[in-house]
């Protein structure tokens, strides 16, 4: 499927300006599949290569989808802020746990931090940012800034229309996640299984998986450790998240997040009940004209597999709920490695306000 | 996957009795997904074969697991019971537009009809049964009964459950929907479209596939025609079938259905509000109990690929809701063309009171 990041970003209003190609850049945790698409869209926001880090656990290379090859550096004493010399600005691509020490580190070294993990999310005094949603949050100053679950991201761009149109009461979230929320680990076991079930022959050994169950013809109904109240680690995110990120703490939101057979691009189910009456007609012209959505027309659509590598969250079958006036249905597509992680990461950082 | 239906209806209640060998049966549509399996769960009744005919559009022969040999007899005149000759019970796997005129034209000349299509399960004259529901339903008389909508009756069991402990407010029903949904021809665009994927030579023609969009890696957000509404057909039977069989014509039903790249066996995420407050341990105690019902103690079940082929409908992620006390959450998985169409059939007969 095309990527088409360079045509729909042309005219964004977060372009990479010229103050912005002046920042030395870090991206932690490079060779990753989130790692990597940020080189790409840093590429393609006409980066300098010069003041590009790449830095991953082993040495190597990182190829870019143009056949670009860039140097990755070993991230050797990953505590040690001094490692980082002259970067500006980094992104996190990091487990949770290096990231809960490595974020503050760099931040108060003077690095502008982007943490794409969950290690800083919630924390009072760390800005949680979905730039078209609550970008102002980046003036608040501070250094350290989180980037929110992918989930979350994608689910939180139409919700925020509806709560400025008609306000949130009750959200129900129920998602369809791609095998690409667990990474390039979660592609390859989900390709190595469905080639096993399709019958080729020559597989070679089998990756390890990082689910729980094979998951090719199938559906994992959790995702991440389950509590002892029965609720999954990503579930619980999306309710905290989406809570902070639309200003709204006393928000309701339920959610089931499970995994499915697909390569990229997250689903969300959202059934929505609203404070006022909702008009449909004013909701869909207000999905339409907001930046980063694109209203679906088709009855059976928006669908993971030909949404992957847009930026927008795709939104669809729009309908009012059987709850009444004040409830409302809808389904939301968005590329988990683009808008639900690199892409907003990239988004923050260019809205980052930078005077050098 | 192993199917155990033998050994796990061997005590059960629907044992298909000495009265019901003697009927003569025949399955309409013998050759689909739901026909064959019904031959199946025939065939390990104990059913005599000489008192089992199987008509289908085409003459041909029904090859079982064990590869016994079943003839096909051509439907020719469909719309004729004469040319049903001493039939005492017909199962209906037929389109909803033949079975809207052979069901009425069988009842009148004496055959039980038990229907598999939508075309009489909202009439009020005829019984819409899930046995372990509403069974009582079949001692109202008449000679025609409906089979449900295979999610609807997937979600019905555990939802019986929850109504009669708590009381049902709101259900919310997510669906994640098997390739089976769509019968042989959508596993085979499936199974098609799977090895494509996986770079499988040497594929032969392309099957016609039921579905909207390409199933493999895909999810597709709708099932069925999409009303001017914005409603799915298939979301409307949930509604509207959930409200009969659970007795509560009043029950507000609100869902989103979704085809999922699985095989097998549907899968949904419900959301209730209850009337009164819940109590987990009771519910799961309830649960557990309940004919029909098997309780999944793994916190990333029950899973598609491993209830395949299986009776129950596997209960799991039972969980308290973040709408208060009066909300709760689980995940169900049921074999659609088992409990979700043929065994569900195959129970509503054996219960039917035979007096020959």
């Amino acid at each position: 499927m095309a990527n088409d990041y360079r045509t729909r970003t042309a005219g964004a209003p977060w372009g990479w300006d010229e103050a912005h190609k002046r920042l030395h850049v870090a991206i932690v945790g490079a060779t990753g599949a989130v790692g990597l698409e940020l080189a790409e869209l840093l590429f393609a926001a006409g980066h300098p290569l010069s003041r590009l880090d790449c830095l991953a656990r082993k040495y190597g290379k990182l190829e870019l989808g143009n056949k670009q090859k860039l140097d990755v550096r070993p991230l050797e004493s990953t505590q040690d802020a001094e490692s980082f010399p002259g970067v500006d600005l980094a992104f996190l691509c990091t487990p949770t746990e290096l990231s809960r020490v490595l974020g503050p580190a760099l931040a108060e070294h003077g690095v502008r931090v982007i943490d794409l993990s969950s290690a800083h999310r919630m924390r009072p005094d760390v800005p949680l940012v979905v730039p078209e949603i609550n970008g102002a949050e980046l003036a608040r100053g501070g250094r350290l800034f989180a980037n929110p679950n992918c989930t979350t991201a994608i689910a939180a761009m139409p919700l925020a229309v509806v709560e400025r149109e008609f306000g949130l009461a009750e959200v129900i979230v129920v998602s369809y996640q791609a095998a690409s929320g667990a990474g390039l680990p979660g592609l390859q076991a989900l390709a190595f299984e469905q080639k096993r079930d399709a019958g080729v022959a020559a597989l070679g050994a089998e990756p390890k998986s990082p689910f729980a169950a094979t998951l090719s013809n199938n559906v994992i109904p959790a995702i991440a450790e389950v509590d002892e109240h029965g609720v999954s680690g990503e579930e619980q995110k999306i309710v905290e998240e989406l809570r902070k990120i639309l200003g709204r703490p006393d928000l309701v939101v339920e959610a089931t997040t499970a995994r499915v057979p697909v390569e990229r691009c997250h689903s969300v189910a959202v059934h929505v009940a609203t404070k006022r009456d909702v008009d449909l007609r004013r909701l869909k012209d207000a999905l339409a004209r907001a930046p980063g959505i694109a209203l679906d027309p088709d009855p059976h659509g928006p669908r993971p597999r030909e949404c992957a590598g847009t930026d927008p969250v795709h939104v669809g079958r729009v309908r009012a709920g059987t709850r009444g006036p004040r409830s409302l249905c809808f389904f939301a597509v968005g590329d988990q490695i683009r808008k639900g992680a690199a892409l907003n990461a990239f988004q923050v950082a260019a809205k980052l306000p930078v005077d050098r």
